[in-house]
């Protein structure tokens, strides 16, 4: 993006002379928006791939129009699957099935609804027809709104219930004038089915983008991000008190920052997850909420890794012969815990149960035991201030909880591999080298 | 709901004997969803008078069909009008206005580009018609799927730029049948604004949900549910030294969990806040991005207090005469910062600076500056082992980190205070009473 705001006689060059005589506020809101997008495409080129998805599902859909034996056949109506096709190819296959499937069978249910309350209003007369008509729009609306407000449905079936409102108003309120309220509800129900079977054959044929996946790597890249912050935690609190002017690179320091926050990411990838098909290792029925187990307690975890973060930055000097004391077990217990969950993010993503992670584990929970057993034996020197032990003394004790918590992290990962099948291997997964 | 299981003469009589010849299961899930709606209705009554609303809304519009010289006038259009309706009318005032105004620009906007296609559809012959509008159609929605994927477009103009695209499609396409796409695209926009003015105005004039106070109260909500948390953690904590076999009331050490997934609900909030016009206290361009960041504060603050959690379950058995030395000291930081906690949700509530916080304040900074002299001169018996002082040790450094994080939170909301032009008051608010 630097470069992007100095004009040279490269690639840019064919675009700049555009800019040339705009203001110099306006030219660099120019650069800036498309350095945005530049990183957009750059970054998940999925993204791209999509755009030009929607753009052919809708000309392969304005075919109904342009081509005259299709015409002839959907005439109007065929506005309705041009309207389909756009709301409801999402990015994800999950996304455009829970819609896809939402909407037919919503228009289905509220055209019968539709027709039944025209039939009903039909009986009761030239003036009461309107009221009857009213009065059931009135009540269904009502009732379906406040169906809305249950969770469970808004997470699945919200998309449904509006389209069940629309449908039912539009064919009993318009049957009204046009007799053959019949027609109508026939007509865009045809006409939405094939704008959902163009959508979904696009979304499935191109370049799927299964939500499923994305789930599992969200998960596994969260279970990472932890995993480098303890590595990184590991060798700063050893460098740190080796020599206090090593500056450290602390871009490990953010990563797990977003991990505070996924809960709501996470919950609405497994709702669409649970529309997908079963594809490639992923079976119909795949263990979904299992991931939402492992991304809670992912997440419980990061928020002792924010405290543990905070004692990084603190500023109170702990004293040098306690630090050292209790320093070296925090040291294993880190380095050991981060690839424990470098391994369960590998076992995730590789859907391959390993048993390496164990050997971490152990080993993490052997130095905590270390840990326990030197601070009960090892007495204090008279010397010692409370305060000057207080750092070393929290660190440790945040660390001792991350143990527990990462071992609880590996079960609900063997519960998550034993219910979704993952592979076995005899030999266990390379773990990456020691930095 | 256990009294509803069973049947009994009064209220439910009327409704049970319906229910009398259903099989035992199906029986006991009807009673469970009405269970569930009851509480949802109760919860929040506003929910059953949105439902109302809805249904009115619709009724209002439906009369666009029946009333004869309204239906002369709108024709079959007036079908767009009840679909305005549908979609547009939200929970509250700030969700109906973004998306009436998003609804209304989008089809302004993408019914003029239509038009436009049409007519440069129309310079290139009988054969090269569909194939320029194709490719408009293509380039349009692609380039507009694009922009959704910025963050910033898709927190406010989501389904302004759906709309773009559902308007631009249907104008252009539909024209190249219709002949006249500028009748298509000016009912379209008349009837829209038609469905939006209605949604708007049952929106606002009955009972209007305002998300503006909904946020202010949210925000409140969570202080106060941290401060509720300290206050319980003091009692808890002095009373388990005391006497380990009293049953405490726990029920305090669940409030503050929804503070740790907040951020998605209030980011929401804001962005809807923000479309919402000035009403009552409410100016407009109140400074909603302050509610974020004492939102961001607090959530901070709940991090450490899930920390803090974890101690008063913790089993390890600190050394009673450690406890007792530093535990004072906590209990009365902990008593004042849930005071200036309670004191700033106040404040929020009834847009009322107070001064009172302050003194709580200095008062939880006092006794976290007697601890850490305490600790600095109080040496340890040589008998203490380090593992029996962790504990204390532990929670006294989470103590202090909450009483800066509180502190903190007292800044933002005194920036607060001033950017929103809060009354100022001489008494200070009446502090609850201390149980």
């Amino acid at each position: 993006m630097a470069s992007a705001s100095q004009p040279n006689a490269g690639s840019q060059g064919c675009w700049w002379w555009l800019l040339k005589d705009l203001p110099e506020k306006t030219k660099n809101k120019v650069v800036n928006v498309a350095g945005k997008a530049n990183k957009l495409g750059r970054d998940e080129p999925r993204r791209i791939i999509h755009c030009l998805k929607v753009g052919l599902a809708l000309t392969l859909v304005s075919l109904l129009y342009y081509v005259h034996p299709l015409y002839k056949f959907f005439h109007e109506s065929g506005v309705w699957a041009v309207l389909t096709v756009l709301l409801v190819l999402e990015f994800t296959v999950g996304g455009t099935l829970g819609r896809g499937l939402n909407r037919t069978f919503a228009t289905l249910l509220g055209g019968a609804l539709g027709v039944g309350a025209q039939h009903l209003a039909a009986l009761s007369g030239e003036i009461g027809q309107p009221i009857v008509l009213g009065l059931c729009v009135m009540v269904l609306t009502a009732a379906v709104t406040f169906l809305r407000f249950f969770p469970e449905m808004k997470a699945r079936y919200d998309y449904g219930l509006i389209i069940l409102m629309l449908t039912f108003s539009m064919v009993s309120v318009s049957g009204y004038r046009d007799e053959d309220a019949l027609t109508i509800a026939y007509e865009r129900l045809l006409t939405i089915i094939v704008g959902c079977v163009i959508a979904l054959l696009v979304s499935i044929l191109i370049c799927p983008v299964w939500v499923g996946e994305d789930l599992q790597r969200l998960i596994a890249a969260n279970l990472e991000k932890l995993g480098s912050f303890l590595e990184g935690f590991s060798g700063a609190y050893c460098r740190i008190s080796g020599d206090a002017q090593i500056t450290i690179d602390q871009s490990f320091l953010q990563g797990y920052k977003s991990v505070l926050t996924s809960k709501h990411s996470e919950e609405t990838m497994v709702n669409l997850a649970r529309w997908e098909p079963g594809h490639g290792r992923f079976l119909f029925r795949h263990p979904w909420k299992q991931y939402l187990k492992v991304g809670t307690l992912a997440r419980q975890c990061s928020y002792k890794i924010e405290i543990l973060s905070g004692h990084l930055a603190s500023e109170i000097e702990a004293a040098q012969e306690i630090r050292g004391e209790i320093q070296e077990s925090c040291r294993e217990m880190t380095r050991e815990s981060g690839k424990a969950l470098k391994e369960l993010a590998a076992t995730i993503r590789t859907m391959t149960r390993s048993t390496s992670m164990d050997f971490h584990i152990e080993n993490s929970k052997g130095a905590a035991k270390n840990l326990m057993s030197l601070l009960e034996t090892g007495l204090l020197e008279d010397s010692t201030t409370l305060l000057e032990i207080i750092p070393a003394v929290a660190v440790a004790s945040t660390v001792m909880d991350i143990v527990t918590c990462t071992e609880r992290i590996s079960d609900a990962v063997k519960e998550l591999a034993s219910l979704a099948h993952f592979k076995s291997t005899i030999s266990p997964v390379v773990t990456p080298e020691e930095p």
